[in-house]
């Protein structure tokens, strides 16, 4: 007998709502749900189904027993048909399943599964995006050396930066809501697509086959259907959601990849929880393990797109079952390595630390460089020629430079050598007074800030319910 | 020296307009006319370009020498100064590139290059989408074998099987339309994304620096403009457009893998050119290698997507750089790739070709085992008991099946079998009826081709140049 | 509290013996054995360690209460501290872990499971080469028609395909035997790996240090050990196991591709279970599920080697723990992916069917056309002009493809062309008796299957353990 | 007429050696060579092929003409008959390509590509191995700040982060080794695979096949041949050539992440060429451009990795040509681009810069809070309890760390926190001692180095052409 192993993906990181859409009782219910919704329109539209029968059925529906219906599969060898034979066992009747394949069944019920798990992660989304506005904000005049190549560049703000992986957030959200709003299911439409059992079971009544699918659709609460399916829906629409998945990864896995690079220069910290104190030993020692671990889902992800894409553009004929193995893995495991990556962002922006005096300190070490223009204008209004300011400001600060780098100076004193060259005409007091305006050299940051977080209140007015969203205590 | 080895998909596969878009030369116009529209911009809102200069950028704008530019760059070390310092001189002005930095040039014009890229895709696809519904029609009412597991499991029509793969074809470019439609340019951002050198330009005047931006916009003819963005706009756009074009591939990918299914059983071919004859030796031979090769080309697509996704969500800071050698590489030849998958699948949909006569051979093969549910209700018609007509059938069937695999009969002799059993009750030529009726069997197959066929319509009246694409002769 | 969700891959595929290696109870008893191994050198090195504590661990190591540990972890927040606590609170004794990091344990714990994985593999790979050895040599010399674009391209025998399906797996195998002969462990390294630790332990006696690591070697049964590592083993290795998994499972997905072809054609199935019986309504339908099954399995193995390979090459200087969450995922489970593949491939391999009958029609269908070569020689001995043979054969060949093609003519029908063709003067005793030449026409097919299975046996003398291997029965 | 679109990853970053294996005209002179060297072994072995002709098409063999060809193509549309036609033509014989189809041609021609591209690459690699083994020695003993999670957790030296990327590095070149010394050629085997048509060339006599084959392997320089094969080779040996080329890169990527880190910290630099100077502006900015260019490659090669892994385990009975295009694409870009990677690595490596002044500080940052248990032995050793001396400690180290952070003070103050505190008795002079004995807490590191320049040796003198290669200058 093997001892149990658990998906380590749903046990450990994905919240207790997504682990209930997967788990093996709660599939069990979406396919007693979807039997009783075709039974129901069945009778409705006309087939011989009675009442009592609906009833019952409806009185069992949570009554899963799993290792029973193993115990049929292990006779029947056909999961279906064990999992119908025990709901009619339970219930007393034999009305599900009319007219129905295994596929009408669980392509369906699949499709609903992704279908709820990209709502529920929509709305974490949007609950994640909701903090990183409100962080942005927060810390929007908060001046930063930007870095490009890993190298100070020009000064930005920390609000600017966290709206610059916000507006990638964004985009990420933007796709996985066309998916979710455009998401079609393949409907009833029998062994090959052609709807051929159920026109039999309605007399080729065209009409009351499509007002069956109708109710189906409007039960599961998806609005669209595909037309032209054969035994089983495009498995590329399977690549769509995960690439949507993947995307909506890639703004937090950015951003976590740049904290865990602050966190290098101490500059920023995940933060703990209130109380909770590094290594004592050593203290400065405040790993960032959950941004570590968002990137880690973000690689992980792009695994199942991997498996998912395996699986697109290679159908043969009507529909073979290479697919079965690889979806059974792949959609329920990304759904929930994308819900605990969400569920790490949310931590992360909840317990974030800005170390300002830090940060000051890097500001002081790179300014100087950074000003260099505006001291060269300001060198001109005292009355320096253009040529000669610029030489004298271009030999002061290659020789700063060099002096940090082999150890001379440890701080940037392209200030102090400036003032002491008589060349310039500016006084310390007057190159300080630059180091001020730094803000201004910001330019368009703030605004920008506060143009994603308007953005962002068109998501949260959109998706009320994200909140009250609250992040799931990390393991 | 160098022998010049040339970019294979852009050479052999992909069309001439595609290349243009991608080639050295028309990379350089591209970059002009930005240069060109963006110092226009700047003059009309203030600054000091004379227009003889713009007069001038604009009459030497063609004179493009590769050879010049390379000489630059092999002293300057920089690309882009280079390309530069060569308009300049030939325009003899040096009023280009004004608060620019060298992304303002460089991904705004690979981000044109990649949107003009996709909408001439978009066409070509609509121009695929049209003639597959035409031959989806065309054969809507040829009935074949569905298979399932690579196995015969009810009858269908060859245009329903074309149009379960159109409605593959068309999720895709449902996908590729969102991108193009919301898809956002980098727009005039600075080093660091705050826009700092346009805005010291212009005094900081943000209404100006808006209204320029969107000038910039006009003359790209891109609609959106992202607002947050660093040096760079986040890579996983790139992924977003990578994957749209694979998804666009996966419809002609698994119609393709198909149509190699059915030449194996010689039921059709991917055709030849009016005159051409297979192998003279081995005439059968009718090798669906343009199938094949659009296969191979949905592989390609997965590698480039694999580099689009290698760099997304792994942005430092405010942008590196470790993306741009990668999308040198994939943008243009996912680009070029889907372009040749495009023209070969056009190509074979011209050439298609149906052989209907093996056809109603294997239908003759299979049809007695779909039809036996049919003999059932017609033997208990005739006054047989159903229990005694279902034992009957299942007895025969299983042994028709035998004696065609051990080879004791060559055809299936189903209805052999049971027109000679008395118990049955039904002649032979009672049976064969059933036969003609088979079309009935193919349900809604047909009703789906002309919802399929509708939906192609509403494509080709968005984009009427489609009807006007003809395949450029493949090599 | 959340539903146990299982490891679908564990659980319903893969074998019993590899669920052990990596179940929850099946790591803990290697991470005791671990530190005892570790305890036992260091007292033998001299620590002080008292021989009664070391008894003790051992008398309590197998008492595994996984509800109890992970009570001390969500106290401890720190799941190798629960595990150290939980063991010492049952041994009495606090001995373990001396000088090590949680990286001296669970690196090499999991690098452990991994090797051993690798060798069960390794087995069982082996017991599926042996049978495909036997399949070949059953069916050597049984001719069929060799498919090159999935059309018939010139006689072959079924035995030889099948080994040049084992040509493929060979090197697979080969493959993964380099991996494991030459497998490295991080070994004792310490916290940033210069083994600071254990030398401070061992009053820097670098001697004792390595001998420590060779005896934890020795119980590992690992031969090489790592040299300059950092907090973790460099990650392109899991990459190399992961890509050595996957090589091994391409030759049996090339084989059952090709086996599902197979089955469309009617020619082999993968065979039923004595007494088993396909559909009765549909007694043709022997589905290839396992064959499809297997091809997912490679599939999957793909995503799993896409999360391998985005770890590597990207290390932050001594180790970051992004690969954490990842590797415990796909380490694991793509282990579980290739057992359960070959679990699937040794079923097929014992079961498969093959249809004499059926195949022996194909030949006819095609070898008048494959035969034309030999056709020409003979009319040429016959006293006919060669080009005059040429252009009567040519003729005939292409109106008897395009009578089958169109349906004029069912069978080929290119002998009785000839024979009737007084050009020719060959009769159709003489055409028919160059049929039974066609063995001749299959050249070293033959003797390529036994340099195939002679390669095969050097292998099953390496790991006669392979021979006892009976796969575990398929749900 | 198209403009032609270079091959970028040829033309800007591949060596001109690898580029003239892959290059048009080189592809011509490898299959002339192939035709001739079978020529010669079919006249030997008793094929009536005169010397004249042999000597003619000697004589003409680099006389390629391109353009010619292409013409050719134009005409036949079978691209290996054109270039038969143009090679007879030129020579004025008609006698090579006997016996053999185009696959015999191609697959052998394509593997020589491939062999002698590994060779290249096996020794370019090599020669970086050996320049960072002397680079490993050069820093040795110079002590850094190792880090975990990217912060600062215990001393190691420079060399020594060195040799661990040296030891990945191994690892991969140990792989490429592997597949090269092991690699087998597809060899004369036919259309598909059974050695037909030369068997038919030489009367069946299977021995002269046999030795034909061995002097084509002779010519190739490759002692392996694959014995059972289709149309084609395994497709799963371009994977495993693609997966070492992969892991190949992976040390080097590894390397280039964390100087890229280095640098941001000012550390150390990827270096400038004598004379060369930072921007004049911002002195600061060294960029490690060529660093991140490296990480691009690796990227790169992911996508032809994941091509090559596409078109494994997939084949079509004995063979199709969907894998055609694909590795036109794969084999060469992914050995173009390994070898811009070795040729940027090389680069990196003779001009890397390390600020021993900056590390020094950072040491002075970090040491204090490493050196923790050190001070409290020498605390108990001063006649402190153990207990009392611990509790100091940590109250001072949380105090220092907290101030750094909040900016009270900029440096480490715990040696001055600690003196000051009388608790402790441990003067400040005593504790300042205790950083002069940081080398010794770098543990194995320095005789860790050693041992990988000890192994690097062993390379070295495998191939010693390695010594001698340079870097070509990069664009």
């Amino acid at each position: 007998m093997k001892e149990t192993i658990p998906n380590v993906l749903a046990m450990r990181y994905a919240s207790e709502a997504m682990n209930s859409l997967w788990s093996p009782r709660g599939r069990i219910l979406l396919e007693r749900d979807l039997w009783i919704a075709v039974a129901k329109a069945q009778r409705e539209l006309g087939l011989d189904i009675p009442q009592a029968a609906i009833d019952a059925y409806e009185r069992v529906k949570n009554d899963v027993d799993l290792e029973s219906i193993r115990k049929r599969e292990s006779v029947t060898r056909h999961d279906v048909k064990a999992r119908i034979d025990e709901f009619c066992a339970l219930a007393g009747f034999e009305h599900i399943h009319k007219g129905m394949t295994s596929r009408d069944l669980t392509e369906n019920v699949e499709q609903l599964q992704v279908f709820r798990s990209l709502e529920l992660i929509r709305t974490k989304a949007v609950a994640a995006l909701i903090r990183l506005a409100k962080r942005a904000e927060q810390h929007k005049a908060l001046v930063i050396s930007a870095r490009t190549h890993n190298v100070a560049a020009q000064p930005t703000t920390f609000g600017k930066r966290l709206a610059m992986f916000g507006e990638e957030f964004l985009r990420g959200i933007g796709t996985l809501d066309h998916v979710i709003e455009t998401y079609p299911v393949r409907g009833l439409k029998g062994a090959v697509g052609t709807q051929l059992d159920q026109l039999t079971l309605f007399g080729n009544d065209t009409k009351k086959v499509a007002e069956l699918e109708q109710r189906v659709l409007k039960h599961l609460g998806i609005a669209r259907v595909l037309n032209a399916v054969g035994q089983v829906y495009p498995r590329s629409l399977d690549f769509e959601v995960a690439s949507a998945l993947y995307q909506t990864a890639c703004g937090p896995s950015s951003f976590a990849t740049t904290l865990r690079l602050m966190a290098g220069h101490e500059l920023a910290s995940e933060g703990f929880l209130p109380g909770q104190v590094g290594s004592s030993a050593m203290p400065h020692k405040m790993n960032a393990r959950n941004c570590e671990r968002l990137n880690g889902f973000e690689i992980i992800l792009r695994g199942y797109l991997a498996m998912a894409e395996s699986l697109s553009g290679v159908q043969w004929n009507e529909g073979d079952v290479s697919c079965s193995v690889v979806r059974r893995v792949c959609l329920s495991d990304a759904c929930f390595a994308l819900d605990g990556l969400l569920e790490t962002f949310i931590t992360i922006l909840d317990q974030m630390q800005v170390n300002e005096a830090v940060i000051a300190q890097e500001n002081r070490r790179y300014l100087p460089f950074l000003l260099t223009t505006t001291i060269l204008m300001e060198a001109v209004k005292a009355g320096v020629g253009r040529e000669q300011a610029h030489e004298v400001i271009k030999e002061h600060a290659v020789a700063a430079a060099q002096a940090m780098r082999s150890g001379t100076s440890r701080d940037n004193d392209l200030f102090e050598r400036l003032a002491q060259d008589s060349r310039l005409k500016l006084s310390r007091a007057q190159l300080d007074a630059l180091v001020e305006k730094s803000a201004e050299l910001t330019g368009a940051a703030q605004a920008q800030v506060d143009a994603f977080a308007k953005a962002v209140l068109v998501w949260l007015k959109k998706f009320p319910a994200a909140e009250k969203i609250k992040a799931e205590p990390l393991l």
